[in-house]
């Protein structure tokens, strides 16, 4: 991960502001002969897409991709496939005021003092719908561990808190998640999320969230001690997403004030040694930075959204104190949203894992 | 960082088993003429060695660092450094019986199940002895830092959990780190893991940690967005190392919680552009992955160690049911060594940005 | 350099098909405020474009290169830069004989072989179309050397062969190379390869060329060793162009055979230590993988195209003997077209170079 | 290949100095299970061990590596092999007169402009020295590389010039090599080669040298186009090598002045699509980048010694002309060593591909 590139082997490289010409990447190392088109993306862009409830931001942005190469006849040919989506509706005078003055908790101070000239409309490339790119790649991802570990395989991103109320987890349901504009896994939870976001939207205020992405049916083997650590890859991948400031793997940070008997997870013969069966979960799926066969569990935390309506105190360009009032149009959570987002990431990992292991263990029995 | 390459312009591969010959590492891209000598080193070494209290392990090493290149008359030459540490007390016969059986929450069956042939002997690779090598480089990169950015360029470390006692954050004094074995900023609590330690130990057991890592005088700028950000880099750096399961940045998961208009930290005019005067510090020193001129905050949460001596369930090679009791000598808590390990980390991500910002801003007006 | 991406530090990930929708890139790293527009990037292009003398390829393009991001009110921000050039003219069904028999000297057998499938119309990725986004993006490079090194850089290519007849080194005036559509630098030698290329495109066959690319301006201390000297990077830059077979550095082969005593270059005491006088330039500007300050003089080998009218033996993909003529437009000697495009990467390569050497030698004394 | 790591996936990350402690690598990315121990890696140590004729030079090294790492119980356990070699016969006082001058040719006057400081003696990090390194490395690769492919693999080296005299090439016979101090495969030039040596060296001077590698056995499909190039991977590794001044594939430079009808290499089907006939081998075993099933065919360049006993011009880093006599013990034609290191060269690229070729064509029908 280095600059705009993210993986080693399975790699994007991505581009674009938020309210210039478009945002797209070019992903390199995908497999050959794996089926892709806009129809197959599409559906990971959808759950995304902005302005699809009152619970994130009014944009209307339809988020068509276009694939400009490396897929022929319907099939990848091995070759880089570059994903384009234009923007439609920048209404950058929504941000002429920010053009010379930094709004806190936004990186408009950061990149003015870092590159000394930049796009401030609506964030430029700091804005978060350069997420919408890491979606569509990490579609190709998806599709691609799917062929390649079969029906087990499945990534599940879902919210598990918004602002102070946590759901409660003995009445988790995954397929819950589709009934509601929260992805939230946990029904009487998400009416009351509905009203505490009426009421942060209305204040012109916003909130955090945690969100919880798993994998399952990932083999035992994957990650690359001692720096490509499956923890480790897996930590970049989603602090690099917008707003997150904290990352937990298994039990995370509640594994720090427990006893040393209760935090690892003892075995029992199962099938095979490639199967056996573990009696907890404490870690998350990942034992020295390498998959075990268990599920790989992995909590991110998210800041409320900067944007907000209420005037902040702030400094401008000519280092004059200035209040700011962020105008625009903004998810009051953009936790929400990150769902789809936080799963491409996990894809994209474990597909690049995938294919780092089997650069060099692939060759059997030397 | 891919497999055992950490940080891209001022990088290092390490390489080394717990009871092998010894442990060392390449660090290749450090600017010319540093001075740099073994007696410059070893004191961040010291801070790391085992066996200094009865709270870490017993095992003895004097951990004397040997450079064997890149240095010519006490100054870098800018080539390649490579560092040595021979292992001194291996007693690989504590090791015998993990040969065919899995330790559970250690690396001994991922290892096993992904390479097919492994050194069991105190973990192999897998160690956290490969850590005592992470510092000696880290000293380099904290040594450079203190060159480019000045006096007021200082990273520290701090245990400010173990087991369920958290320090009272009114007491910490940094300077107090000093006075204790378990770089405790909090004396009273110092006291008090004593006993709770001495406890732990008796019954056989380990206790987990959480530590706080910060470092201060690092100008706005550093930070390679939207792949390379800070924040990205820290976790990936922080999560490689041995027993981590957690990190956060600033307010970390507790932001996820609070309303939206006291989460973002405002800010006033300074002196300058440059330094300005941020009225609170939730966001940790960190805004769109760029370094803001405040202080980095980093917290890691650490699992109890693995290695403890009651018996717990598992399964051997031939895959049947064992019970395992983990001999050999080991550290009741882990994370309190890490304190120089995350230190480390920390300088070695910083000084690897610092260069990075320099290649593409230090052009000036073009 | 690998798979798609080529550089460091200033890199550049390419995509496209011959006959897909278009070629482009994502150029990453390059330093902000650096003035750029399409309009600045056309000139480069339009010296590669097909279509401009009866001895280059008839395919239409007008090749007009579109900024999708990277760049705001007129300079560069330090953010990806993303360019794409949507193909015109493909007439794939010139095409459609290819597809199931391999054209020899092309890459239609191996980049079935490797990849199971691919886009055959005209040659798919592996098509010289590929090089225009090249140049694009060398002409970056070009732009933010002339403003880092001033006006004393420089970087020229010629064709100093075509087939058997080399220029005569005497007659050598690089400001020729204008009045002729062969970038030959020897008036007369332009005279002769106009009429030895209309023989040889009339008998439906085809020319190879040598090119001697240069740069001047360059400071000593460009190039990483070991390996990543800027010979090293050189060659694998030139050896990655289309039908590329031979690379050289300053005299090159011919240094083989020549005595020690003539073969290095003596030195003379200049104003300062940075521009001392060399008495000759065997070595081609570089010593010990580093720039010493004289001019760097590169030369490469091209074959003749291997797309020719006449009937050539080879297989299909049901494995049965076939013969082959390869239809479409083509140029007759690929290499004249091949001149902008080893410009672009010599660029490509210093600007990756100087922004290395920056970022570790940049921090003065420690 | 990046300063002084060469590869992606089986890295290689040298560091050392001529007349330092010694010189080592870390080889990361070797599959698991790999037959390895000092023994195996001698034998290719051997061959270019220093003082084994009067046509090398005369200092003593036995060159006996150490395996510090990655190795357990004979085999290769996947985490990173280092390697170290100890100096012994370094006679730094031969070199105090090049503290301060520097020698034509050489690399001091860059090194010292690049970095400002720089280990003098024996031209420290850019002498050949480093090159045993690689070929210990290189066997590591080239026995990965039989493992993997069979017996069918090979590569080999010849010096086919030195000086003005070239080999016949109808009297070539591999197994020669083995017969002569100078990796000759022409009985009969071997014997004008040693008087003409003989004469160099009673003069004082050197001589410069031209070498063929190839590999046999290699499939269709390795190469990672377009900028991971097979031909481009060989171009870089072989330039990397001190001396090098010039890399061909194939007929290389003389495909340049064929015409088209003579330069591809026409194809006629043999027992399945993998192994066709080839009527030629004019590309050298590479199509567009990839591999094609044929003999991969390299040629490189190798200048004349610089260091020689008569004197040269020069200036000292006092701005000063001076003129230098260069003492030491030298080879009068490093191009006779230059044989094993590059077979390693070429060994190690092939290892490389072969693994990236695997990462991502490996799973078959998707």
């Amino acid at each position: 991960m280095t600059d705009n590139t993210f993986g080693k082997l399975l790699n994007v490289t991505s581009f674009g502001e938020s309210h210039g010409l478009g945002i797209g990447c070019i992903i390199d190392g995908v497999p050959p002969k794996l089926p892709l088109s806009e129809r197959l993306i599409q559906p990971y862009l959808d759950r995304r897409r902005p302005g699809t409830s009152k619970f994130v931001t009014q944009r209307k942005e339809d988020d068509k991709v276009e694939i400009l190469s490396g897929v022929f006849e319907g099939k990848t040919t091995g070759t880089p496939i570059s994903l384009l989506i234009r923007n439609k509706d920048q209404r950058s005078k929504d941000y002429g005021e920010i053009a010379n003055q930094f709004r806190p908790g936004h990186a408009d101070y950061t990149y003015q003092m870092k590159y000394g000239h930049r796009d401030y409309r609506g964030g430029g490339r700091s804005s978060a719908r350069e997420t919408a790119i890491r979606v569509a790649a990490g579609a190709i991802a998806d599709m691609f561990l799917k062929h390649a570990l079969g029906n087990s395989y499945q990534v599940r991103g879902a919210v598990i808190q918004i602002g102070p109320h946590a759901i409660n987890r003995e009445n988790m349901k995954w397929s819950e998640r589709h009934n509601n504009p929260f992805f939230c896994p946990d029904a009487a939870m998400a009416k009351q999320w509905e009203s505490y976001l009426d009421g942060v939207r209305k204040a012109g205020s916003s909130a955090g969230a945690i969100l919880e992405i798993t994998a399952d049916g990932i083999p035992v083997g994957l990650g690359q001690p001692v720096y490509g650590k499956l923890d480790s890859e897996l930590a970049a991948a989603m602090m690099s997403i917008n707003a997150v400031k904290g990352v937990e793997i298994g039990d995370g940070f509640d594994l720090s004030a427990i006893d040393g008997s209760l935090a690892s997870d003892e075995m029992r013969a199962g099938k095979s040694l490639e199967t056996p069966t573990f009696l907890s979960n404490h870690a998350g799926g990942i034992l020295g930075g390498i998959s075990s066969g268990q599920q790989i569990v992995v909590r991110i935390a998210i800041k409320p959204t900067s944007s907000i309506l209420s005037s902040r105190k702030s400094i401008n360009r000519d280092n004059k104190n200035v209040d700011v009032i962020t105008k625009g149009r903004h998810d009051p959570c953009v936790g929400i949203r990150g769902v789809p987002v936080a799963e491409a990431m996990m894809s994209l990992v474990l597909a690049d894992l995938l294919m780092r292991h089997k650069a060099q263990c692939g060759f059997g029995d030397l």
